[in-house]
């Protein structure tokens, strides 16, 4: 038999909050913190918290800058950033097709 | 636009060992401990501490008896957490589909 797939997963990746950061940076390509924040429901500690993680991890590039006289803190996915969230994604089709083929009562 | 679906996530089933217990309880209908602790490459020690979370929520049940001479622990899915699994199972589709449908570069 081969490994549990949920072995595969990464807790930098796989923790519900850095997964929901991951994939709407996937989508927006660069994501402003505040629509983040809005998005995911989180205080500016937690996600500030969580996107130390993935920084430290070289998933994620942040970038502060000025939008007028406004400060701002932008975030792009690395492609390591990008590479990472393929993984997940494939191990978690791997764990839900396991569930799946799992006949019901 | 709707809540992004990590926010539909819950800890106590998205964390990635509970969610391995999960996947193969649902797998198996009942699960000795040993064979999960190989599957999922834990301690007991590890093992034990998410299986109290996930019996603590109502999602398992555990129970104690010998097999043979052998003190074996043996964990059932309860309906609420067949339940669980499958709201994560349906999040996470969700999910992947959001980062499927983003164009790539």
């Amino acid at each position: 038999m081969n490994d549990h797939p949920s072995l595969g997963l990464d807790d930098v990746v796989h923790q519900r909050v850095r997964l929901g950061i991951l994939t709407i940076a996937h989508e927006a390509r660069r994501v402003e913190f505040g629509y983040l924040r809005t998005q995911l429901d989180l205080t500016a500690g937690n996600l500030s918290k969580h996107l130390s993680v993935l920084e430290g991890a070289g998933l994620i590039e942040v970038e502060k800058g000025y939008e007028g006289r406004r400060p701002r803190t932008w975030i792009t996915l690395t492609p390591a950033g990008t590479t990472a969230l393929a993984d997940e994604i494939g191990r978690l089709k791997q764990l839900i097709a396991r569930v799946e083929t799992t006949p019901e009562d």
